[in-house]
């Protein structure tokens, strides 16, 4: 039987996601405890591996397994085993056929930062700090420009490939608000995938324009794939991945607020 | 010369502001810091303490010392001594005969909850988990009552005393918020001074009346001064001093955003 979790972690102690040999990630975490629950070793199969020290608001998990627990009180199970930065939010029984990675429709990131002279102690474990104050306007501006179809091959970390580097982007938003006594911005990115880095890549360019690199480059790293006509990747704090949209809902019995 | 701080920390990793032999807390990291950069021992006074794992946005402290580093650029000075946890937002000189701790005309304190069947590791940091979900009416209603002159004996820890247990309640405020993926629910109180775990404990008791209490006890604790008739003190993490007014600009350079 295939059982779906819904998965929130702070990854500042994490080393991303997969399963890697002397590392504390979240799939080792994941797969320890569900080891324990279901008597035998378990594969925890994500929408998508994030990096280290990125955080999930609502990451999508499935893994096959036998079980007389009911599927909805798996979560309470597992989160008996599950450290406090890593919890079980919901669980279900996946529909027919269902895949977590091949049937994610859209996902939803958000990148936060802010400008300040130092390090906010508030802040500084889920945003990252910009070196100058951005415009909103002008951030809005380089987001309306990534909005679409386009190929994103710049907008990705060196040395990594896939089959293409086209990618949907259904929207670009940007927000500025108050938090922690400093002023911050939020970028927030749904689409239908996304390259190695490409939200760090992109949260980066935005900042950039923001703060007064024309729009020109950003125009002409879609035409030409060069990487470096882009800013820096921005660091993994300031990345949340927030939502996994599969087109039906998931989880009937959604726990807590 | 006295010198003003304005000071931001996040508490989980202090055992609260005050000096104490042999444990980490605020005032020991900012002395041991300005020790250094004043070349001799100084004391630095808070406008008030916090308790254990409460945090602050913005802080005020004093420090009686000698130096020709300009005032404004005392803050970066100390920032590089400083641990990431407890970081120096501004500095300035104090105006001719300001008290830290006396001329402290209102005080903001935001205590931040949510409803949940498990913790959420993105939200555990800074707010506390409530059993059950709470009416936002009921604790606009409880707040309301909070409000205005009264004796607070009720709401301070049993075996602490002061003076008098008269306080001013300027204004408290509720708000519901979306955060983490939960709702979140925060109580904003701002006063003239608060006894000691005064904001834990009326921010437990509103929660309990948004969640169905009857106000009753609330009006008894008024009357009677007893602490029993009001819900239990409320964790530390929820809480965060978020503002201390002097009814005067301290930092007219203020860093940041």
């Amino acid at each position: 039987m295939r059982f779906l979790f819904l998965v929130q972690y702070d990854g500042t102690h994490f080393s991303g996601y997969q399963r890697q040999r002397e590392l504390r990630t979240v799939q080792s975490e994941l797969e320890r405890a569900a080891a324990e629950i279901f008597g035998s070793p378990v594969r925890i199969v994500a929408s998508g591996r994030t990096d280290a020290g990125v955080h999930a608001e609502g990451q999508i998990c499935q893994a096959d397994a036998e079980t007389n627990i009911p599927p909805e009180k798996l979560c309470a199970c597992l989160n008996t085993l599950l450290p406090p930065d890593c919890k079980v939010l919901a669980s279900a029984a996946a529909p027919e056929g269902f895949d977590v990675t091949r049937d994610a429709k859209k996902k939803t990131y958000v990148y936060t930062a802010y400008h300040a002279e130092t390090e906010y102690p508030l802040l500084t474990r889920y945003a990252a700090r910009l070196p100058a104050r951005p415009s909103l306007s002008r951030m809005a501006m380089a987001a309306e420009l990534l909005e679409g179809e386009h190929d994103f091959a710049a907008f990705r970390a060196a040395g990594y490939t896939s089959r293409t580097s086209v990618r949907t982007i259904y929207s670009a938003a940007v927000e500025r608000s108050e938090r922690g006594g400093a002023e911050v911005f939020t970028v927030s990115v749904t689409g239908n995938g996304f390259l190695y880095n490409m939200v760090r890549i992109l949260a980066g360019e935005i900042f950039a324009v923001g703060c007064g690199k024309e729009t020109r480059s950003l125009l002409r790293a879609f035409e030409t794939g060069e990487r470096s006509l882009l800013a820096g990747t921005m660091p993994a704090r300031g990345l949340c991945l927030k939502e996994v949209d599969y087109g039906v809902p998931l989880f009937g019995h959604r726990q807590g607020g």
